[in-house]
C-alpha cells in the first residue's frame, strides 16, 4: 500500500479545529493601544493572584516543602489520585447528607480537568448537555470537541441569576445526557437559594437526567447569602460534584481539582468506573501538592478562607457602589465568587453599539479591560473580576466613570 | 419534550468504556499471595523512585522552594506553558541541527499529555497510526479512545529490536496519520544507531507521513551507544517529539511534559496551531515546577545525570549476568533507558504456557512481579524494570533462577 500523498500536506484534526477558547477570541481583538498612557488594569482574568493581595496560605507552602524534602512524594501516584489525596477530598467535602469515601473521589488536573472527565464519561457523541447562559466558556468547549451538542438554559439578571426553570425543563429530550449548574456562579457571582436548587433538582429528577455541579466556588459566599452543595439537597439525583484548589486557596497555577461522586440508587456504578477508566489515560496532578492535599484542605487556619471573603466582601462594596453611580451601567450585585456582571444600557450610548464594543474602546482609551459578556454567551453585558486591590479598582470604576460620560448621548 | 426515561439508568460513554490501561488489566490478575512469605519485590513499574535509589537532585527542589515562597508563580500560565518554561526547554532540546525557539514548544501534563495532544492534533477518527510491537501501552490507548485505528510494525529482538523497515513501509496507507517511533525504547532498552533512524525516515519521507518522536529517554544511553535525536537526522520529515522531566530528573510524579514542534517545509503550521488550539482547553502542568523548570533544566549538574546513568548501567549488568545463566530465559542486552526485555523458552518448561502464566506464577511463588510481554503486545517475553536497589535485584533474580529451576523439565 502507499499514502497516495505527493507532497507535504497535513492538515490537524477535526477535533484540534473544533477546540477553542472564546475568550481567548474575542480578548485578542482587545489590544492595548501601544500609545496608551495609562498604566494597565485588568479587571478580566480569573485569576486572583495576580495583584498579591490573594495569597495562599503560608502552611500550605510548608506542607509541601516538607514533601519535596522526603524525596518520596515524585513516583507515580494512583492514576486516581493518592488514597490520603482522596481521603482529605472526602472528609472535607462529605456531609451527613452527602456522605463521601475516598472511593467517591477522582483527583483530575484542576476543576478543568475534572470537568472534561466528567463530560467524558456522561455525554456520548451525538447527546446534548444543557448549560447555563451566561456560563463559563469551558463548559461549550469541551462540548464542541466531543461532538455534544450545547443546549442553553437562561440565568434571570433580575432573579438574582435564577435559572429559568420552566424553559430548562423544556431543554430536556431523549438526547439530554446531564444538566450542569454553576454554583457560585461564573461570571455572575451569584449564590442560589436552596429553594432554587431544590427546584432544580426536582427537572432532573423528574426526567432522570444526572447533574454536573460545578462547585468550585464552594463557600466562597458573602454575607446574608449560604452555600448548599447540591448533594446535600437530593436523595434522588445522582451527581458528580466538581471543585479544585485554585479559587478557595487562591492557587489556580497548582492545577488540582477533583470530582465527588455522589451516587443515588446505584445509577452512576458505570460512571464510577467510567471515570476510573478515563483517569488511567492521563494520570492526575502533581504528587508532590498531592502528598500535601491533606495538611492544605483540612490544617488551613479558618481565619485564612475568613479574611479572603472579608476582601472580596469590601471589593464587591466598592464595585456596586462606584458602578451604580455610573449613567448607563447597571451591575447586579454578586452573593459569592469573584465576579460581578454589568448591564450595559447600550441606547444610553452614542457610539457604542455592543458589549464587545464597549470593552474595546475602554482598552483603547483608558487602559482598563473587562471582558465583553459575549465571552459569556450573554451580550450587552461586561464581567468584572473583584480581586485587584482598592486602589486599583477605584482607579479603575474612576475611569470607567469618565469613560462613560464621555460616550453617552 | 421529556428524556423518555421512566428511571434511573445512566450508561457510561462509548469513549469512557474505550478507555482503558491494559498493564491494569493483566496486573490485576497478578495478585500477591496473602500467604506470601517472602518480601514483595517489583520489577514491573517504571517509576525509578520507590526504591529510593533514584532521586532528583536537590537543586531542582530548591528552585522549586525559591518560586514558592515568592508567591509569585501561583496564577495560571499561559495555556501552553510559560514563556521562561518554553524558552529552557528549547535551550536544553534545540541542537544545530534541529533548532528550537520558545515558540515551538507546548508544555504538557507529563509526557502522556504530550502524546495525548499529538494524537489529538495528528489523527482525525478512521485514520490509522503505525505503533511499534512492543511497545508501550498507551499509544494504543490513546488511538482507541479517539476511534484511531492501530497498525503494529514489528521490532526484531535478534537486531536489538530495530524496526522491520519493509514491514514498516507496507504497513503504510491513504490514511495513515503519522508513525510513532519510541528511542531509546519502553520496553525494549534499545537505543537506535543514526543509520537505522535514518532508515525510518526515509520511509516517511517517501511516503510523506509525519512521526511522533517518543524521546522521553533522551539522553539515557549506555556506554558504546549514541542518542539521536529524529529531528536532527532529517531536514524533509517534519516531527513532533515529546519528552519530559519523568525519567531523567527521576520525578514520575511531577506530571511535566512537552511537545517540541520540528516543522519543515511549513507542513506543520496548522499542526502547531491545532496544539495550541488543544492546550487552551485543559492549561498545562504546574505553574510553580513551570517557573522553576529553566533552574532544572538547565542548572542540574552534569554529575547528576552521569551518576544515574552509572546506576543504570552497573544494574544492567547484574541483570544481563544473572539472567543470561537461568535456563529458559534468553535476556536481550539493554543499551539505554531502565528496562530490559526477557524472553522465556515456553516448551522448555513443564507446567508454563505463555508469558503471563510465567509472571502469575512467579508472583505466587516469590512474590516477584514482572510484566508480561502481553503488556506490550508481545507475548512469550517479560519486561524487567532495572531501577531497583542492587540488592532488590539480585534477591530477585535469586529467587526467579529457583522459580525456573522448579518448573523446567
Ligand atoms: C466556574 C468555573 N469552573 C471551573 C474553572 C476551572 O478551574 P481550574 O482552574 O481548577 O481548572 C473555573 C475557572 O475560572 C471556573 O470559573
Ligand atoms: C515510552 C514512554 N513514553 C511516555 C511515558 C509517559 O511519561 P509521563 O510519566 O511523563 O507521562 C512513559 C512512561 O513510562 C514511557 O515509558
Amino acid at each position: 500500500m502507499s499514502s497516495d500523498r505527493k507532497k507535504w500536506s497535513i492538515r490537524s484534526s477535526d477535533v484540534a479545529k473544533r477546540a477553542h477558547n472564546p475568550i481567548r477570541q474575542i480578548v485578542d481583538k482587545l489590544k492595548l493601544d501601544p500609545k496608551a498612557t495609562k498604566e494597565f488594569i485588568s479587571l478580566s482574568v480569573g485569576d486572583p493572584t495576580i495583584f498579591g493581595n490573594f495569597n495562599v496560605d503560608k502552611s500550605a507552602n510548608e506542607a509541601i516543602v516538607h514533601q519535596l524534602n522526603t524525596f518520596k512524594a515524585n513516583g507515580y501516584p494512583p492514576a486516581h489520585g493518592t488514597l490520603a489525596a482522596r481521603q482529605a477530598i472526602a472528609t472535607k467535602f462529605g456531609v451527613p447528607e452527602a456522605p463521601l469515601t475516598a472511593n467517591d473521589v477522582i483527583v483530575a488536573n484542576g476543576c478543568s480537568g475534572a470537568l472534561e472527565m466528567c463530560l467524558n464519561v456522561l455525554c456520548d457523541r451525538g447527546q446534548n448537555i444543557l448549560l447555563p447562559r451566561p456560563g463559563f466558556p469551558l463548559y461549550a468547549s469541551l462540548a464542541e470537541t466531543r461532538y455534544v451538542e450545547t443546549k442553553y438554559y437562561d440565568l434571570v439578571p433580575e432573579k438574582n441569576w435564577e435559572v429559568d426553570v420552566v424553559q430548562l425543563e423544556k431543554l430536556i429530550d431523549s438526547k439530554t445526557a446531564c444538566i450542569l449548574v454553576n454554583n457560585p456562579s461564573n461570571p455572575c457571582g451569584s449564590v442560589y437559594s436552596k429553594e432554587h436548587l431544590k427546584a432544580i433538582l426536582a427537572v432532573a429528577s423528574k426526567h432522570h437526567v444526572p447533574i454536573i455541579a460545578d462547585e468550585i466556588y464552594w463557600d466562597l459566599v458573602f454575607k446574608g447569602n449560604t452555600f448548599y452543595p447540591m448533594a446535600t439537597l437530593t436523595t434522588d439525583v445522582p451527581i458528580l460534584s466538581v471543585g479544585g484548589l485554585a479559587k478557595k486557596w487562591m492557587v489556580p497555577g497548582w492545577r488540582v481539582g477533583w470530582i465527588t461522586v455522589h451516587d443515588r440508587h446505584g445509577a452512576f456504578a458505570e460512571i464510577l468506573e467510567g471515570l476510573l477508566n478515563l483517569s488511567q489515560i492521563i494520570l492526575g496532578p502533581n504528587s508532590v501538592i498531592q502528598a500535601a492535599l491533606p495538611e492544605i484542605l483540612l490544617k488551613t487556619p479558618e481565619s485564612y478562607y475568613a479574611g479572603n471573603i472579608k476582601q472580596l466582601e469590601l471589593n464587591t462594596k466598592i464595585s456596586v457602589d462606584a458602578v451604580s453611580k455610573i449613567p448607563g451601567l447597571s451591575p447586579v450585585k454578586p452573593q459569592g465568587a469573584m465576579y460581578m456582571m454589568v448591564g450595559i444600557d447600550i441606547p444610553k450610548f452614542k457610539d457604542i453599539s455592543s458589549d464587545v464594543e464597549f470593552s474595546q474602546k475602554l482598552m483603547a482609551e483608558e487602559s482598563v479591560l473587562c471582558l465583553p459578556g459575549e465571552c459569556f454567551n450573554y451580550p450587552n453585558y461586561i464581567r468584572i473580576v473583584i480581586t485587584p486591590t482598592v486602589d486599583r479598582l477605584e482607579e479603575a470604576y474612576k475611569r470607567m466613570a469618565l469613560f462613560c460620560a464621555r460616550h453617552h448621548k
